[in-house]
């Protein structure tokens, strides 16, 4: 937790926190602060700045709050990803959010069981944490969106048109001869399949919608790899 | 596991390979194969090919082998990492062994705590079994090398400089104002600090050895997230 987000609810007085939660507790055991410290604090969807702690008990922190900075830039990703299994799903939607990816669309494919629609890690709350963390590992606040998607049809051939229209569209694809670009200047949508890739019916859909298959080198990866390696690349 | 990974001792004839352990647990319980089917195989250190099941029980597998591929390039890049905490330590290893991580350093530095040194999961057996799993889900066979060298100053005074000799050094720092560079077709020495990064004390160390500091941008980021991400920019 390099930054404390802080909701409107937190707000007591005019740029006066208390916070009695998670975010106590790691305060408490992790930061330690005396009373007149300053902490990276940021508003949910808002600036950045700090809180100078003016009480702290096991109870409460209280703060007040001066924002004054912006958030860091949005990454100009969409990024389309396979419904990973669940254990892999936070690690990845940590890594994108901490990253600055700000949309993300889960969607169904042929190599993604059944079973990981029934996750209860695909709650609106539990999704929401993971974002959470990874924003506050990377002093952000702006929260980014999840879009579940578990018909690859219709996504495909009514939603993913628009959503790539006018970016560089690119697709992961594990056995392409061309290599992902590196330090591209645009607005990319980028497809990235289950364990395995896309099977080529799939590829086929991304490929007539316009997007170009990729490949990271010659070596499978792992979902939560080729997902931080692939923006850092681009970006 | 992408590949199964065959050692020496698996070899019962010439070309015959019979697998009792961790290994027949995977084949029975995921990649389900009928008799006579093949499966990706490799010798360590050595090179890729196929190996055709001619018997399969639950006590053994037996697979008529054959290795006519050379294993996929090592990166050329050695690695120097502040020992992270266990648990991301395991992580990290995976990742840096499956994109081809062959040297890896893991040092002493101010803010890794103490404790990471005496954790069990530093033992040989241990580290090997981490770099292994990167290995088979990469396709690749040459086992990397780790070196754990707990004290910072030695390491950096009397070693450091004869590794990054004829390299970019780089040393991940992350309010450098430098990025770090785009697909760099060179060898490279990089160095990545504890969460939070090096201290200046340590930066001017690995300045003075010809390291340049450079960030991944202005987000602070996991070590898991910041190992993968450069060595997909770099290369």
């Amino acid at each position: 937790m390099n930054l404390i987000l802080l909701f409107e609810s937190d707000f007591i007085r005019p740029n006066i926190v208390r916070l009695t939660d998670r975010r106590l507790g790691h305060v408490i055991n992790v930061l330690r602060p005396l009373h007149g410290d300053q902490l990276t604090v940021g508003l949910l969807n808002g600036p950045v700045g700090h809180g100078t702690v003016i009480d702290l008990t096991s109870e409460a922190l209280e703060m007040d709050v001066a924002l004054d900075r912006q958030a860091p830039a949005p990454l100009p990703v969409t990024l389309i990803l396979a419904l990973p299994r669940p254990k892999m799903l936070r690690r990845v939607l940590f890594a994108a959010s901490s990253m600055g990816v700000k949309k993300i669309y889960l969607i169904n494919a042929a190599r993604v069981e059944k079973s990981f629609w029934k996750s209860p890690l695909l709650s609106d709350e539990r999704i929401k944490e993971y974002l959470l963390l990874g924003l506050e590992q990377a002093c952000d606040t702006n929260m980014p969106e999840v879009f579940l998607r578990p018909l690859f049809k219709p996504f495909v051939e009514d939603e993913l048109s628009a959503l790539a229209k006018n970016t560089l569209a690119l697709v992961a694809h594990p056995v392409a001869e061309k290599k992902c670009p590196w330090q591209v200047d645009r607005q990319i949508t980028f497809a990235v399949g289950s364990e395995g890739g896309f099977i080529p019916y799939e590829i086929e859909k991304f490929v007539s919608l316009g997007f170009t298959p990729v490949s990271m080198g010659s070596r499978p990866l792992r979902v939560e790899t080729v997902v931080p390696a692939m923006l850092a690349r681009l970006f």
